[in-house]
């Protein structure tokens, strides 16, 4: 079914207050979650909500805490998420990187001790909105095994690179397996084989069969060995720029998983062209895209699409979760 | 065969030298060169020297040229490569990326107008050994198809992590496409199929068959969509970032493959820890991963053992390429 985004917004703004959180920070952090939906995202939108409250109820998601710098070195900074919300902490470190990257060029916030952002890409689309270039990256839970082994002991590792760009920003927002857990779990469901490889089964067989990769839990990297070696960079930099945990730190279970690192970079492409116009390259590297024979999109193309259409009819919403949620019940 | 380090070292100077290369200038890109082969990369090392002597004689790669800082904004800076030899407008970029990361805690350069930077991997070792985090990409002529099509309009755009780390650097080094056109061509000439599929033939099914994929020339993008989109985003940045030219604009011919934009950011992790170890993350992070059941290598730790070898018995060269070099037959 599909609900009003202003109706959406509400509901989760009000079981927010009810957990405790302050009224402004409310109104963001449900701006997070109904954003995700409406720009069809909902695994990181309103299915996630339910685990979220019931994380601030167990106090892994501290309701209350605000993220703190702890360290200054130039364009540099460091900040404790001190167990706050995750898209609020990951919404004020972008906020600071791309103050830094307005005053030197390029400006990077390290995040550590934080939660779960949700969706990456609304980081992403905050940079992009501010007319900077955005990069973002966090560690998750153990969840990909490394190339060469069959057991998970490293993160999928979402990367997000956003432009700014008039006609609708190229937002590119990445995990390192080729499927989410999320995206398993739906195929499983329906009964859907994937439509690529996207991991191995007991036998260690590459497969498109999305159950037999949730049992023997080997999602497969990006690229094999690439992305593998990707996920491992990006765990790395992130805890070490931000002293904080890296993926084998983290509790393994969804329910606990709490001390992420993040890395927020923006980099402002009006620092150095007060003369010229960044957004020609863009328009003319999409308008080649474009003419290729084929179906292409650029990254984000199809947000833009989603999100018209949920403004139009409304946000599309699993219906148990949205009565779920509407009930108050986690 | 096998040539000891400092013989292939002064063949290469020898020849940069009487291409009109300036003594200092002439050191320094010999060794960059040398040490891809020393490192295992002969295509980027040895066998690609040829054609860059190549490019030198008729134009293409200017030999006089040095690069010049044409924008500055605190720690985000422009740099014009003047067509000069790729390696050297690489190498000098990184540095001056490195100097500005230790001044902000984080630098990041922007190279238009530049040519092929040989080997990657060079800059992000580079930047380890001056104890600070690098990153760096490059956009480059267009060589693979973006996810929907079939024609070639994305660059395979390597982009390059390192991170400073006592026993041997964490240096990621990776095309976005799965197989590199040198590694597809190796197969094929060996008559072996991949390990992992590589691409699509002409037909449209996805193949191990390497000398299928050079015919079709649908290299397969890393995790299909998600590399396809990574390397568009890659290629904005640098051509957005440098006031350079996009994939489209490069000229497709390897020989006359020019103009090509750069990034390079380096990030300073002493700069936020003076009193503690930033090291301790990488190595606990790298411990947990060797840990795993199976055969898991870091990122360079191979690079490493390759180096070790070619520095005791000699540098792995392919006969007929260095007989060639040796006689300055281009």
């Amino acid at each position: 079914m599909r609900v009003p985004f202003d109706e959406l917004l509400e509901v989760l703004h009000d079981a927010l207050r009810a957990s405790g959180m302050e009224e402004e920070r409310a109104r963001l952090c449900a701006r997070l979650f109904a954003e995700a939906s409406r720009d069809g995202v909902a695994s990181h939108g309103l299915n996630r909500f339910p685990r979220f409250v019931r994380m601030i109820a167990r106090g892994v998601v501290d309701v209350r805490a605000r993220p703190e710098c702890v360290g200054r070195a130039g364009a540099l900074e460091r900040w404790d998420g001190r167990r706050g919300p995750g898209n609020l902490n990951a919404h004020e470190s972008m906020a600071r990187a791309i103050a830094l990257g307005r005053e030197y060029g390029v400006g990077c916030v390290a995040l550590a001790n934080t939660n779960h952002w949700m969706r990456g890409g609304s980081y992403g689309w905050q940079a992009a909105d501010a007319g900077v270039i955005g990069l973002c990256w966090t560690n998750t839970l153990a969840n990909l095994p490394p190339w060469g082994a069959a057991a998970p002991r490293l993160g999928n590792n979402p990367l997000v690179i956003a432009m700014p760009r008039g006609a609708g920003h190229v937002v590119l927002d990445m995990a390192m397996s080729q499927y989410s857990v999320g995206a398993l779990t739906a195929h499983a469901d329906r009964g859907q084989p994937l439509p690529v490889a996207g991991g191995y089964d007991e036998e260690g067989a590459l497969t498109h069969d999305a159950r037999a990769i949730l049992e023997s839990r080997r999602l497969l990297p990006i690229g094999f060995w690439k992305g593998s070696g990707l996920a491992l960079m990006l765990d790395l930099l992130a805890a070490m720029l931000a002293d904080g945990r890296a993926t084998h730190e983290i509790a393994p279970d969804p329910e606990e998983e709490t001390g992420l690192s993040q890395v927020f970079i923006a980099i402002d492409p009006l620092a150095l062209s007060s003369n010229d116009n960044p957004g020609r390259v863009v328009e003319a590297v999409i308008a080649h895209l474009r003419a290729a024979e084929g179906d292409v999109r650029y990254p984000g193309e199809r947000t833009l699409a989603t999100r018209a259409e949920s403004l139009r009819l409304g946000v599309l919403v699993n219906e148990s979760v949205w009565s779920q949620v509407k009930a108050g019940e986690w």
